[in-house]
This record gives C-alpha cells, sequence and structure tokens, in this order.
C-alpha cells in the first residue's frame, strides 16, 4: 500500500516517534484465568516449536545455534546473543506462544520487557511489559508495531504468564513485487482479542513508513531487544499449517 | 448471495440431504491439554451469560423464564422446554462458550449430542458428539451448519469439555435487504482453528439454500435438538462487545 | 463454501428451479450512451482476443478450430459448433467484451439470447436479452449465474451493443482443494455496476449446488447455449492479466 | 490502521516528500478509444452533478455558490475560488467523471494540471497530468495521494479527455472512531483498471502519516490546487448511490 522498496532519499529526516500514536486510548481490560495461567498445549497435528526441553528448532540470525537460556522448561532471552529464529520457514499459520517478564522488571516505556514476535520475519507483533506502563499505543503489547494498536490492553502482570494465540494470513504477491492481497492476522491475548483480521500494510520499521518487499515462507522470530530492562521468557510454543 | 427470501415454490421438493456434503473427509486433530480442561473465565469487559449460577441472562422462546436444568455449576438441556437465547442482543461480538457430552451418550450421526450457538438468532454453529461420529461434513461439530465444514476435527471425547472462542463479525444490509457485507465468523475448538474468517452466506436452512433476510442485533441461541440422545450441557459463557 | 466435490448421491432429486430465486426483484435502470453505443477498445498492454476479424485466439471444447461464423467485424453464435473458448489461460484479469442479441430476437426467459461468459471456464457471468424479459433473478444478465442477482438490470434493448467490463480475481486454493481465497469479480454493465466485488461460492451448476473444484488458469468460455432463439454476437473483446 | 487522531507533536519536523515513493516505476499503458472520447453518460438511476449547463449541485467550501468557470458544456476551475463540493453528501457510490488539462499545459511534477476528487470529501483520488510527467507515484493521477500508485499510468495527453470511473465503499466506525471497515476504492481510467478494491487507510494528508477520523456522509469535492499551471476541466459527471 503506502511504501514500495525505495524512497531513500525522501526518507532522510524521519525520527522514530514520527510513526508512534498516542490516541485512542487503549482501554485496560483485566484478562480471566485459566487455571494455571497457561493456554493450551500443542495439538496432534502441531509442529512444536518448544516443549521446555530444548532450542533444537530454533537458530540464530547467522544459522547457528540458537543460544537463549532453557531452564526450568521455559527459555529466556540471552541479549548477548542476538535474535532467534525457527529453522523452518511458514506461509499460513496457528501460533500459539506464551511470554512472561520478570516480577522484578524495571525501566520504562519501551524500555521495560521488550521484545516481538515477528511472523514469517518481517511483521512484529509487540512484546512489551505494558502492565501499568504508558508508551505509544501502536507500540504497546499485542500491536502490530508502529502500525495498528490493540483493541485493547489485555496485560497480566510482570511475574504472569501472557498467551498468545496468533492465525496468520501469508500476503500473496504480484509480479512486480506488490500485494496482490496483504497479510492478515487475528490474535488472541490471554483469551481476550486484541487484533481482529488486521490487514498489515507491510514491514515493520523502527522508522518511517511501512514498506512492502516480495517474499516467500518465512520463519517464527523472537527479537533480542538492547532494552536495559530484565530478560523476558517464553514457553509452550507451537504452530499449525493452515 | 445466493437466495433471497422468496422462491418458496421453486424450492418444492427440496430434501434435507441436498446440503449435506461428505468431502473433503476433515482430518481428526487432538486438541492439547489446558490444565482443567477449560478455557478462560469472563475478561473484566465481558458480560456473563452463565458462571454456574443461575439463567437470568436467558430466556426462552417465548420470551418466558428459560427452564434448563442448572445443577454444579452446569446448565444442561431440558428438551421438554425448548431453546433458550440471552435476552441481551448483540452485533460484533466476541464469545467463548463450554459444552460437553455426557460420557455415555447413545446415537451416532446428528442423533448424538445435537445442538448448536445461533450467532444473532440466524446463523448455527453446529454443536454435536463428532468423537469417533461419522455424519455430513458441514454438519459436524465446529461447521457453520450446513454451510461450511470445520478445517478440522477437533473434538473431545464424551465426558470431557469442549471449548468453543468465536469471533463474530456482523452483516451490514443495504436498503433493499440485501448483504451490503456478509456476516463472518472465526472459531478455534480446545484451541484449534475450525473455522477462520468463514462468510456465512446467509441463514441456517435444515432444508434447501441459505436465505439472505435483513436483521439487526440478535441473541445468542442454543438449541435444545429433537434427538433422542442425552441432552448436554454447558458452562463458562461470556461475550465481550466488539 | 458450501460444497465439495461430492455429496452425489445427496443431490439426487435436485431440480433446476431450486437453485432459481425470483426476489428481491431487480431494478430497471436504462444505462446512459456512449457515442457510438460502444465501449473502449483495446489499451496497449491488452491481449486483443477478438478485434473483428477473425477467431485465431480460440478454439472449440475439443481443442480443434473455433468456428462461430465472422462478418463485419463481429462474430456470431454457431450452435451447431458449440462453445469456444480462448486457446490462452488466465489467472487474474479485466475484461472487455460487448455482445449483442439481434433486434428480432424471439423466445422468452432463459430461451431468449442466452449465452455466457465463463471466467477460468468455470464460473459462469450469464448473458440473456433481459430486456423486457422476465425470469429468475440469478439467471438474468448480469447475474452470477444462479448464484448473484446483478444490482440492478441495465440492459440494452435488442440490436443494440451491450458492454461487459469485468475485473476478476481468481481464487487461491489450499492442499485439500478448498477455497484458501474465494474468486471475486465486479461487472460492469453498459456503464453501470452489476456486480460490486461480489465472492463467487462455486462452479456454476445448472442443478444443485456450487462445487468446489481446484483449478489453475483458465480460459474465457463463450457458450453456445441450446435455446432456439436467434443467434447472438460479440465484437470487441480483450483481456488484461493483473 | 496506521494513525488515529493524534500523535501531534510527534509529527512535528515531518516533511511532504517523506511519504513520496519512487518506486516500482508505474508502467505506462496507452489507453484505447472510445468514439467520441468521452465514457459513458449517465443511467437513468444517477444524479446528475454536471451535465454540461451550472454548477447548482455544487457549493464552495463555505457552503456559498461554486463559483468556477461553465462554458462550452465543461466546467474548468477557477484558483481564485478555492475548492468546490456537491451539496449532496454520499455514502456507497459509484461515480463517473471526466476530466482534461489544456493542451498548452505547462510545469512539471506536482506542477502540472494538480486538481484532486475528494472521496467523502476526505479520501483524494488524485488528477494531474501524468503524461510524460515524472513524479512519485504515489502522486501521480490514478493514484490514492501520498498512499496506493496506480496499477499503471493509463493518461491520454493534454488536450483530450480523461475518464475515471470510480466505485466507492464508504468506512463503517466503531464507537472510538477507529474503522470497523476502511474505505475501499476501485477506479477504472480511460477503461483501465488502475485502482483494484485498493484498501484506503485513513485521510489523505500532505504531510505525515494517514489519519482515521470518524465521519459520515461526505460529499465529493474537487480540488482546486494552487499549482500556477493552467486550470484544468470537467465534464459529464453523475453519480449512483449503492
Amino acid at each position: 500500500m503506502l511504501a514500495a522498496a525505495g524512497g531513500a532519499s525522501a526518507q532522510e529526516g524521519m525520527r522514530p516517534e514520527m510513526s508512534e500514536f498516542y490516541t485512542p486510548v487503549t482501554t485496560v481490560v483485566a484478562p480471566g484465568t485459566d487455571m494455571q495461567g497457561g493456554g493450551f498445549t500443542a495439538p496432534s497435528d502441531a509442529i512444536v516449536l518448544f516443549d521446555g526441553s530444548d532450542l533444537s528448532a530454533w537458530e540464530n540470525s547467522q544459522g547457528g545455534p540458537a543460544e537463549w537460556t532453557v531452564a526450568d522448561g521455559v527459555m529466556t532471552v540471552d541479549k548477548s546473543k542476538g535474535d532467534i529464529r525457527t529453522k523452518e520457514k511458514f506461509d499460513n499459520f496457528q501460533l500459539h506462544i506464551e511470554w512472561r517478564v520478570p516480577e522484578n522488571i524495571h525501566g520504562e516505556g519501551q524500555a521495560r520487557g521488550n521484545s516481538g514476535v515477528y511472523l514469517q520475519g518481517m511483521y512484529e507483533l509487540q512484546v512489551l511489559d505494558s502492565y501499568n506502563n504508558s508508551t505509544y499505543v501502536n507500540g504497546q503489547a499485542g500491536s502490530i508495531y508502529k502500525q495498528t494498536a490493540p483493541l485493547v490492553n489485555a496485560m497480566r502482570k510482570p511475574g504472569e504468564w501472557n498467551v498468545y494465540d496468533i492465525i496468520y494470513t501469508a500476503p500473496v504477491f504480484k509480479e512486480d513485487g506488490t500485494y496482490r492481497s496483504f497479510p492478515r492476522v487475528t490474535v488472541i491475548q490471554n483469551g481476550v482479542l486484541v487484533q481482529n483480521n488486521t490487514t498489515i500494510i507491510g514491514t515493520t520499521e523502527y522508522i518511517g513508513f511501512p514498506k512492502v518487499r516480495a517474499h516467500g515462507a518465512g520463519p517464527i522470530l523472537l527479537q533480542s531487544h538492547g532494552d536495559p530492562s530484565e530478560p523476558i521468557s517464553f514457553r509452550n510454543i507451537w504452530i499449525r499449517k493452515l
């Protein structure tokens, strides 16, 4: 839509805050409980990406071993090791992933439990401690980062597990590299709908307009963000091809 | 789409099985577990339709009291009392509902735990014991009845609770009573996607083609089906307006 | 949606009129004029399918020569020769086609200038003399045959040229042969919108429900209908790949 | 999508060229001819907005008389009088409009026959002499200004009439002022598809990101642009409510 690949020179002078929006303010909704604070385990046709034991389904951004910490059935970001991504690539999928920021998390705004789930390695579903933590609405947890704010703020407090259930429809491209059909995504956080078949209009860009860049199947990428806050953890990750 | 209100005479001779389809066969997927066999409880902005205590949010089809059985935090169909529906009417919503067929269920095909969740009182999301129970694919649990088969068969066995998480987009009508935009629905059963932003093409009809009939907000209706099998139960029902 | 390939036995007893609908009645709109009663000629990037000279872009249903009559810059159906189709196959396209029923046309209902433009060889945009000619609304000119009535009846009278401008989006299929995305079509007849991004729910069937059948690129097929009325003519046919 | 109403301070430092994109380059397509260089005249159910005689259907931006020049069946921008808009407001519609830049047009880029057709007074379909005139692709004729480039460049040369046939679907808003469904538009220029059911992501902004602002029915507005080039003309304007 908006942006094609080019326009580089026109983007000079763009600053990150130009794509940060603060209204309408997102309503806070306290999610319900499930009995143990977790979502569904993998159904029989799912590819298990992380069951608590090891990172064998993952690699780092250079294709080497994924070296985040695994302990007690949980993987935790090691900020010295960078992002990790699945070895397998995906098109259309249903993805389940759970994440938790430490109970003793410090920092504020984007510097508080910042991470992200990149769909097809291109489009970021934001992960952040948005519990009593103010930031731009299209940068809080559940947002399509720098694009679409979540419908509500359905955060659990630090130390508790958050659950994302994601239904993703991959884009189809025309020969000129523009979208024939856009990527779309539905996200349920802790049982509460936060993205409702949202059209993704381009790649996630920290600065400037989303871009349109043709691509095929891509990995699920988990972000190791440089913010100085305590690292976040993930568990119970599985995906089903649609 | 297909059908407008009329065409009554043309529909003579239609039989129910004319809109029953058997292929492609739906793949069976064993759903994952959540720790207690239930889904999320109501978030803070939900309207609780049934929390286990009483049927005060419901009425029967004549607007009188809903008289299904309530015991042990569960409501159970009383087939002598007919359908029940919410007193409140809804447009766009997220609905959570759990249902269970008795462990000792008897019968087969459509005569085995048959019920349904009617969206806006018009469009049936089928409820049926489809665990090791063969029937037409657009009539099994998770189907938009007589329209769209579920993507997979994600049933739990009799005696266990099934969970439906439903995201519903109401239709918009033109002045002539036809759809400007069609109703659409996403359904997750037991954590497994079974309807993916499916377009509903008209009313649920036991015989013949779906019909298009203009309507406004409508209730959630639970079906008391005349099949002779043991009655099914519901629990943990809540809805969020979108 | 509705129908997968099967269900053959269930379809026994289906009669053609079961999928014929008569309401809401389509409003008659007298189209405007263009100065010569014709639409745009082919733009520079179009594939010219018929420019008045010959049928070299066409073949019959067996792959042999297309043997309809060509005279005076116009092709006319030869009912003894059957349907014709383009040799080339298409996916997404913009199609321009003009058609005319003879000034002295006889017959009524479906037996009056009946033909059709089959998109990808599967989905029929109806051609019929619907000028002062009553039939089921989902069978008149501008309908997606036996599915969706035109928004209005924008017919010109016999002897005058009708213009169809068609924008077609091909379906995308999943591996199981069902639609990942449905075919969609916009049709402008004589400058008047008659189909507005209509979802096509399956193949055109004379009897019974539309079917879902996986396919790739397909031809434009023009129907030689067996009705006894005088044969119709076509001119100025061009297509642009999208 | 992107932007809600706010974020004003964040938008400081935005410059117009930040939302101007130059790739992929738009292919030039020479449109076909119709016999007289014009499109269809108004069908019987259309509201005629300009038939060549007077501006009685129009007003200026303050609600006073529209004072552009009318001569020889054509209206021509009077740049001293500002924009004009229809007195009547519209939701969903089909709009036909023809426009012509003078044969002796001077200037280049955006300073060459610049005008625009604002849908519901909010969303600009760009009008510009894009014949052998280079500018950013999302600013050329047929673009949704500063959002989506046309599929191809289907311009006629100065002195000839260009035809826009526009199918517009109005947005539906949620109570918080964000889109429940986005505006969408299809545009055919000179018989060539240039926008194919394009999603409009927000208001047209010269500087910065599109904004989301709730609105109801709105007028068709024709822009009197301040560029110093010779003024453009319009004729044969009609609209049909959908």
